[in-house]
């Protein structure tokens, strides 16, 4: 059973300034829900259509029917449970291997992309800049299937972060040398741009490395790639020379 | 001015049964209609809350108010304008370079990245299982931003594709052969799975070369890469050693 005023409260965390008031966020999806319990994320209440849950104390399960959980969800098509989360204190990013900085993703889709690849090619910490889209945003919680629990995440003044950093600095542009040639060291800061402009002209003064995913197509029309694919690339550019596991 | 009988066309585009039995699809957005008339896809209509569009003669522009727009538009925040393109006859696939095959994706935005990752790359033929997402659903159309224009996308069996190609056919699985050591070829098919089932087991009996895209974070419990990125990671191995533009 689910009162109003729970429905209020957890339809409320899809937006940030509920979020932040309450310091609570919401994960959808056995799959998502079960990572964040296997993790450090703390369980306020999980709303589930099943009985049992495993690792999860019965007083905090709370048993709801489709319809409820229809009401309380932010997915179209809910799936059978819903988790409130206690949101954790954010961590300091360790200057150490490979770090991705996003520069004002603003995509829920694209941030959650980018956290499950930083996760598959075991990137510890991600540094977005303040205009980045909430890591809690219900959208981006779904789109990490998981990968939320494994990465260190960190809001910051990018550009005093990129200005203060010892380590090299890589940014795709035009004009840059190709990637594919380079010799990529296994420490540095890669920064991904905002969707629609890229790089910002502020950060783009502090990148140390100007690198490019060259084209291969035949059109010059060829818009430019996904921030998430290339993403994608870049990463397994930098990691191919590690031992994979 | 649109009537009623246009609208409910129109908006009758957004499922497959009409495209198909109109041949018509729909496109939105100055960018990626620009990119279909740049191109061999024939206008039927262009609806438009702008006065001048270039390359278009005016009998095929029907201006219309944002109001009118909205009720016609498959986005829930609509572009400028929005074109109703006459579907093309599908082309043959040509059995030469690298061809991406998909193995029953079924997400538009998934297939619309693919789509414009072939591009990027210079692959022009892409080929789709029957059980695919079609290629004319209105996300799909956006998701390539205009890179639909400039890569053949042939829908057919797909088993029975595979079965009698002459190239190689790869294909990424758990226990497949680290990407990164591989000698890749110029000719080959890579075969993309569906997004919770991978690769269908009548398709993996026909990959004669199963490789696996290695991870490198430290917890097994990394999910799988999702289709997309995979696809960027791949297309990017395997096109890194010919000759960028």
């Amino acid at each position: 059973m689910v009162s109003k005023n729970q429905i209020k409260l957890i339809t409320g965390l899809q937006q940030k300034k509920y979020r932040k008031q309450h310091k609570l966020f919401i994960a959808e999806g056995i799959k998502v829900v079960q990572e964040l319990l296997n993790s450090n994320f703390e369980l306020q209440e999980l709303y589930t259509t099943q009985t049992v849950f495993q690792g999860v104390t019965t007083a905090k399960i709370i048993p709801v029917t489709d319809a409820e959980l229809k009401k309380i969800s932010a997915l179209t098509n809910p799936n059978s449970c819903l988790g409130v989360f206690k949101m954790p204190e954010t961590k300091q990013v360790t200057e150490k291997g490979l770090i991705v900085a996003l520069d004002d993703v603003r995509d829920p889709g694209n941030l959650g992309t980018i956290i499950r690849l930083c996760d598959w090619f075991g990137i510890e910490n991600l540094v977005c800049s303040e205009q980045s889209v909430d890591l809690y945003n219900p959208k981006v919680v779904q789109a990490t299937m998981g990968s939320i629990a494994r990465v260190n995440v960190v809001y910051t003044d990018l550009e005093n972060y990129i200005t203060n950093t010892r380590l090299p600095v890589f940014g795709t542009f035009m004009d840059g040398e190709n990637v594919y040639t380079q010799k990529l060291p296994q420490e540095g800061i890669i920064v991904m741009g905002n969707e629609a402009n890229g790089i910002s002209d502020a950060i783009a003064q502090k990148v140390t490395q100007k690198i490019a995913i060259p084209r291969f197509g035949k059109v010059q029309e060829t818009e430019s790639l996904n921030v998430a694919t290339a993403t994608a690339i870049l990463l397994s550019e930098f990691c191919r020379n590690l031992n994979g596991r």
